[in-house]
């Protein structure tokens, strides 16, 4: 009752339609809205979409007033939605999920100084292990939107350069941890979101596995960076964590040194405490072969979004903003591949007794992600895929 | 005629219809289908739309029938509009165009070799001028699509870090003279388009003009690539040509030395021959700064769109695809004013006595382009913007 994600779910034979996960049931939001349950002023248009965006159009005042009637609605002892039961509660084994938005923009950062000095030591050990602009600003660049795909979907082996003359299935296939957020109403074009009022646009969190080509990607992002080795697909957890459920697990993260340049500087920062995970499974058996935290994101998502905006971009509702890759300082805490297997060149021990350097054609990846604090605990849900054989 | 190029128009207080350019008239296309002068099989609904993405989601042989039904229509001597012309045909000066699609996902490829190389010996001095990859497959990156404008949209000067503890406006704001296409049915995730299917998949063709302030992407674009530098706006030309018209405009390229890979080789290549040129307007006066030709791009249209879904990474209705600056060898065909002022360092005289090396504030810079050949001759619009001073 304290997370409320939102998703979008289907039934066999009906279109896609707005669900809040509750338990072991999705709450219809569409019959909610119809039985006139919602506040007033909330259009129960939004809740006839088959996607979140207009919903996230909305804004901070919006979600709030509707996550406290829901909260109302589903307090034990409350007797409104009783008898509607059998229209508004699906069981959530009745229902698939399906994308809850159409990604307008997607942003991949590169937050995790873990991360960026693991990757500079492996790909150029030559230079900095930290390229020169990481410490005053959130380095990221722009995925493909069309390719981003709900949890679940399988994900088929891409074929590709992998050096001069040499086209085929990469054979350096990759997972990357993160976690990313879904923007809502967002700014005018040229209009900067300052950063004390970048947290009003930001609706939920999702976990992101940014699936990666290694060989496909270090051919080709020269001079202009990763294309063809990360545009074949990207998947989203289904259920989006709404920022607000996530309150009870924020922290004061350290400032940064150097200290950000000023439209940066948040005079009240948070970050989050995520614990996070990878599950690696094959014929059958699971193997954890990560575990990470969120909080050791050196960019803050306030950061991120003022960043972004910085320059006049818009941020609309639906844009998604991934945090790269999760990794921390431990050995079993590195968010890919890449990292943890040292360029596929130190096997990882699974617990099948077989061994794994980069993803093989029927591995399946799991990512979840929970929160923790006393008696407090909030599932983040997962996001999952599982590798298909290349084509032809 | 010939041309027929398809754009969304608005008169003021109405809302954003589909329009046809005629001479100095738009024909408007919803009232066009509402009166059944469309071949039975094309829907009036995709006419009803607020931007062309569903129109172009229906595919070669609808635009074809819908092409030859418009030829028919406007000959001379056709009497079936002519009771409708008040309603179907408005004068141009009565309306405001808009963005003609909303872009899914836009890419930016780095097709012109004379570009690279001029770029790379620019920025890059110690190393080879042309990037490792750069001839064995579009080098290219994505680009933020919520950001693409209308021709005639001002252009807000960006701020953003010129360097490390350097927050400011960009004092290196630049343009980039491009050809895009856009693209219609796309494919399903996982499954390449053939290069032989490429064509089927291209709807037409706008000029872009890709703004750039290069003190931002200077600093922030290792190893990921241009972000800031570039996402606060990319301008595109209202109409849009459809591929079709321009057929007679085509040559045979040469073939690629190394020969692209097997599934960029198009057993009938083709590329377009397009004039294009860059004026510059500055206190009412135009220099033109550029001349150059499409012509001198490298890797053609159905070799980018093969590459970019050799991953299975899709294509949607309404994606963008650029060229990347469409330089050539002359010293007056350079693309962009990083390469024809040397990153600034050798100023351009303008007609009015001053003289130009990045862009400043209250600068109009227009980019035409046209192709020609024999008798005949076919216009292609313009894209323009105005560059206004950086906020705060």
């Amino acid at each position: 009752l304290e997370n409320l994600p939102f998703g979008v779910f289907v039934r066999p034979g009906h279109r896609p339609r707005i669900g809040v996960a509750i338990g072991d049931h999705v709450l219809a939001m569409g019959v909610v809205a119809e039985l006139g349950l919602l506040p007033p002023h909330v259009p129960p248009k939004v809740f006839r979409r088959e996607t979140l965006n207009e919903y996230l159009g909305l804004g901070p005042d919006t979600w709030e007033s509707v996550r406290s009637r829901l909260t109302e609605l589903l307090t034990i002892g409350n007797q409104e939605l009783v008898p509607h039961e059998g229209s508004a509660l699906i069981p959530s084994n009745r229902v698939d999920m399906v994308l809850p938005v159409e990604v307008g923009d997607f942003v991949d950062f590169y937050s995790s100084r873990y991360h960026a000095e693991n990757v500079g030591r492996i790909l150029r050990p030559n230079e900095a292990s930290l390229p020169p602009a990481w410490l005053h600003l959130p380095i990221g660049y722009h995925g493909r939107a069309g390719t981003v795909v709900v949890g679940g979907t399988p994900i088929r082996r891409p074929r590709g350069q992998r050096g001069a003359d040499d086209v085929g299935p990469t054979r350096k296939l990759d997972f990357e941890l993160e976690v990313g957020f879904l923007t809502g109403p967002g700014n005018r074009l040229g209009e900067p979101i300052p950063i004390t009022e970048a947290q009003k646009h930001v609706f939920g969190l999702v976990l992101v596995n940014d699936w990666s080509a290694r060989d496909l990607q270090a051919f080709e992002s020269r001079p202009l960076g990763p294309f063809l080795g990360k545009s074949f697909a990207t998947s989203i957890s289904p259920w989006v964590v709404p920022l607000e459920a996530l309150r009870p697990f924020r922290f004061t993260p350290p400032v940064g040194d150097p200290a950000p340049a000023a439209y940066m500087r948040d005079p009240s920062p948070w970050s989050l405490d995520l614990e996070l995970e990878v599950l690696l499974r094959r014929d059958g058996t699971d193997t954890r072969v990560c575990r990470s935290n969120y909080r050791y994101m050196q960019w803050t998502i306030t950061q991120q979004l003022a960043h972004v905006t910085s320059n006049g971009a818009i941020a609309r509702p639906g844009d998604l903003f991934a945090s790269g890759t999760v990794s921390g300082p431990g050995e079993a805490e590195m968010g890919s591949l890449l990292e943890s297997t040292f360029d596929g060149s130190r096997p990882l021990p699974l617990d099948d007794g077989s061994s794994l350097s980069y993803l093989e054609d029927g591995d399946e990846v799991v990512m979840r992600g929970w929160a923790a604090k006393g008696d407090a605990r909030l599932g983040f849900g997962e996001v999952s895929g599982r590798i298909l054989p290349a084509h032809g």
